[in-house]
């Protein structure tokens, strides 16, 4: 079967031959039928040589939606034809945070090597896919394979990024959300029909900030050297409530930290440089406010995220493309030259 | 092998020999160490003849510790020789529910016919004993089999029972434990070391309020007509914040409802005789009361409750019985003729 | 001035003319702009004369807005000519509640012979109403008294009833209003604001089902016989997650526990006939459903239902009566012959 | 009467005489009879001259308990003759912060000039006090007011601190304490008293180590370049849930930041030198590590506290003194020659 693969690190990913996989025991095999690129899958494939953290060649993917093709013996709880989404952070399913759904804090995943698919296991590039227990898997319905196979990672993330503070986000408020793109805009999004908060939006150019509205946003604010001011000029003293930083370089992070008001929470999931990072001191910030950097969601986290795209509360902009375009995706994803999340269509 | 099955309702329970079972794909064989006998295994043996719940004949046991006999093809978390306790209340592990570890509460163990060992699937009160999947099991540790088994369900279950509540149970405030049995005095136990709560312990003889004393409660009432009257003088006209109900029949009930206080919890965990209810309206108990009847506890919880046993947080009194003296153990059971939790050893 | 006072048990309201109030050090006199009657008010009036609980005559109206018309000595934190709203459920402001915002559920109230206005104190039925302590008092800058008066009793209670369920209305899940009247319209319109959940209204009429969608309910089911069956329908077999009841007889308590699902939330508003209430058991309802019965609300929820109101997420049905009038609107009330809620201005 | 004042920035506080203060409408007199000494006034003591924040001379002591002395006129919640302890960071009681009773995040205060005694408005370091509102004061029964006047700063803010982390503090978690000093020996004790965690407690010698044993911690770890391996060695590779750190220089809060595990706290207390911060990023810790700093506390948290002390669970060091030696407490406060809170008894 066909596959998108990394083969060497720094290149761009191949479309190669590999052989069609069969399930083992208590594994599921699906018929992918959509696959998602995503930033990150970028970030991975410009990391040093050295020390690169997954064994090659491997098929990409860490997005992926599919219909279930073959039941490894022994899984009872699903059957062939089922339509699926991949939940992706796999974990060993035993520990403290796996029992609680939180497989992606799974504290076990590093030593029992058990990676994401795209991300140590082979991913959903391809025409074929093995998912490792069925308890990874989530029913869609009659949802859009093609819209749906983002929300895995693209809405699954910032959903997780928002849950926590939302018992913040009363009548009265502000969330701020900086950065639109893939994960920004389902942000957005969540915000809107999660919460009766004021949602400002933050980007870099005009253009974005449109599209921040047209998604929701209640007022958009360029991010530049005076963003602060101006946000702070909508919240009043009080400042922000949440702020949400999906770019995640110096610049705004500051920004994020200079909106937030006292026990605001600052969640900061861009993946920026590697280098930023937000101070927080007793002199640094208002009183109480809250930063943290969480990464992905849970599994309960990702079915809740299905069932508000099946209401209608989510509208993911996507650019579809074959598997033998897939690697021109990428290309695009690596140019910032695509128009909402690509999506791979085997 | 031997087993001690349930052969027939409202007969008392026999030792059997059965075909030693061999794990399936997925699967995991425990070669059993401890296994308790629950007052829920009576209720289910008095139930009717008609309509009775469960396929016979049933081995029994739904609390089990063993060590990993032989894996089921496909199971990499574990490794032969690991000593585990066996989380009981088995669900489809891909529900809502499920995903946040609360496979008590599964959405689809009814139609899927998944039901817990000794309470549908073969139990523990056998020489060996098949789990379903390894996220069923919890490594125990150096921890001894004979306290530990009773954990996984008469610790679970008050554990669980209480959590919710903690976040109320600050500095000044009662909360009231009736019963002081195999439950109750785990719940003792449990608010003592987890809550800074002044704790009353009810019973209906003066030698189960001494043991109550000896396992925690700061203050200890007769179970009768004036157990309000003499919990309120204790509590002072806030009354008591939570009241953990471990007996469940009409008058304890009522206690409990006389007992709580404005925005206090009311948790009602015992059988009792499955008529009786609390009444909640808006003139029937102070404001915003909480009355709720939970069943069992979730994987994670499971973990926390070993981990202070561990701590040497709980002391759970037990009677040992050999597996050819396990009827005699129901049987003392059935006649309330036990001291702590029976625990038979194969 | 004038005033709508209760002067006899089970007596209509008189119109009166009483002295114009001054206010003492820490007081503040309000000119009252409007003033709401409520189904409360009602059931005081036809309490049985025997232990009548409230001092006569007694000025009604304990949801009130007005403009700060003189300060008692010592009051700093407001000036004359603010508009404001008055936050009813008075309390001693230092126990452990009121120390929360929870002065409706004040520890000491009772003792220290406190009341709320109109049911104890002087209330908002009158050209001036007296406040005992500016904490009582939220500012509503530009909002329209008319509109904003229902929102101190008929916003905030629904609001506080619904608060505690939201960390469980995520996506996927069904909310369901019994009673579309007073409080029940603005908990749909609550609901669908501050939630992704489908909401479900009952009523006994088409009209008022034909108003619940109006306001914003997704389905609507008539409170009948079969309504548990009806809203099963809709939800499946997961049942109802949270189920508010603003009539409380017997048959939509009974209606609301056959709705709930496993680990739902059932809370009672409404006051019924005083003899209802929901029977709570093992074995009466799903697991761990949780049964409350709240009273009014605290004062920070009050300022976040204004800022709701400001946001323009909640739209009050009124009928403006004058003071003149007042003794008309309470008969309208009395014969449920009026379309919205009754709001006096002087 | 006599007070402590401070007069000049930079400078020694005095004993002076002035003039015994007279209770305006609202507010209470206060016989002191107990009033504690806080680095934090050492802090402000040393604060430069230009821009400094407090109109002078300036009574010290923002931890105060007295016995009311004198009612201004409209008090009716209090009675002459009762012991109180000060609830010290004053706001406003009306704003969205101070309804909830979190008045030391006040969002008035500053505009409208209120500030807590002893920080701008006269403290607690002279015969008698003005308190503004009787919401400030919490009753104390017959508490010794001088180990109960450190819990409104020194008890209250580590309280306060500790209280958002505890329901992560579940059985086989660990809490790290960095600081045995005024507020970090009774965080140990809260902590002890309120979680089953294990408590590890960080200081610069060994006596220190020894005392933070003696007041509880299971374990001690030097404050060095290893500590956060010696801390590891410990938790094993999950690292700790929370870590508190009362000292707040950069290498403490380093400390911090390398023990703490996934989804863990960190709270920052200690004021340090006023530069040090912790770094929060997506490469900079643990995945969704939580990272706060504090003040203070609100005033339910107060009452809980002191509902703490009366159960016997907290042991504050003092050492005392009269207000004619008070000069001499803050000399031996500024030197670290202290053994416990400096205690002034006037």
């Amino acid at each position: 079967m066909k596959a998108i693969q990394m083969v060497k690190p720094g290149s761009e990913p191949e479309l190669r031959e590999v052989d069609k996989p069969s399930p083992g025991p208590g594994e599921v095999l699906l018929k992918v039928t959509a696959a998602g690129a995503c930033h990150s899958d970028d970030f991975v494939l410009n990391l040093p040589p050295e020390g690169f953290p997954y064994p090659l060649p491997l098929t990409l993917g860490h997005e992926g939606v599919g219909v279930v093709a073959e039941l490894g013996s022994g899984v009872t709880t699903l059957t062939e034809g089922t339509a699926v989404a991949v939940y992706g952070p796999w974990g060993c399913g035993v520990c403290h945070f796996c029992s609680r759904g939180l497989e992606n804090y799974c504290s076990n995943a590093a030593e029992l090597q058990i990676a994401p698919p795209g991300l140590g296991a082979p991913g959903a590039m391809a025409e074929f896919m093995i998912v490792d227990d069925p308890r990874h898997l989530v029913p869609i319905g009659d949802l859009d394979p093609v819209t749906t196979v983002p929300l895995t990672d693209a809405g699954l993330t910032p959903y997780h990024a928002i849950k926590p503070s939302l018992p913040k986000l009363v009548g009265g408020t502000t969330a701020v959300v900086i950065g639109t793109g893939g994960l920004g805009h389902v942000a957005i999004q969540l915000l809107r029909h999660l919460t009766p908060s004021r949602v400002i939006a933050l980007d870099v150019t005009p253009e974005k900030l449109d599209f921040a509205k047209e998604v929701g946003a209640h007022e958009t604010v360029l991010s530049d050297a005076d963003a602060v001011a101006n946000i702070r000029k909508i919240t009043g003293k009080d400042g922000a409530t949440a702020v949400f930083d999906f770019v995640g370089y110096q610049p705004t992070i500051d920004t994020a930290m200079g909106a937030v008001g006292t026990m605001g929470d600052v969640t900061i999931v861009g993946l920026g440089d590697g280098q930023a990072a937000a101070k927080v001191g007793i002199w640094a910030q208002p009183y109480e406010v809250s930063v943290r950097a969480p990464y992905w969601g849970s599994r309960s986290e990702l079915i809740e995220v299905l069932d508000l795209a099946r209401d209608g509360a989510l509208d993911v902009a996507v650019q579809t493309f074959g598997l033998d375009d897939g690697v021109d995706a990428y290309r695009k994803l690596a140019a910032n030259d695509l128009r909402g999340r690509a999506v791979v269509v085997p």
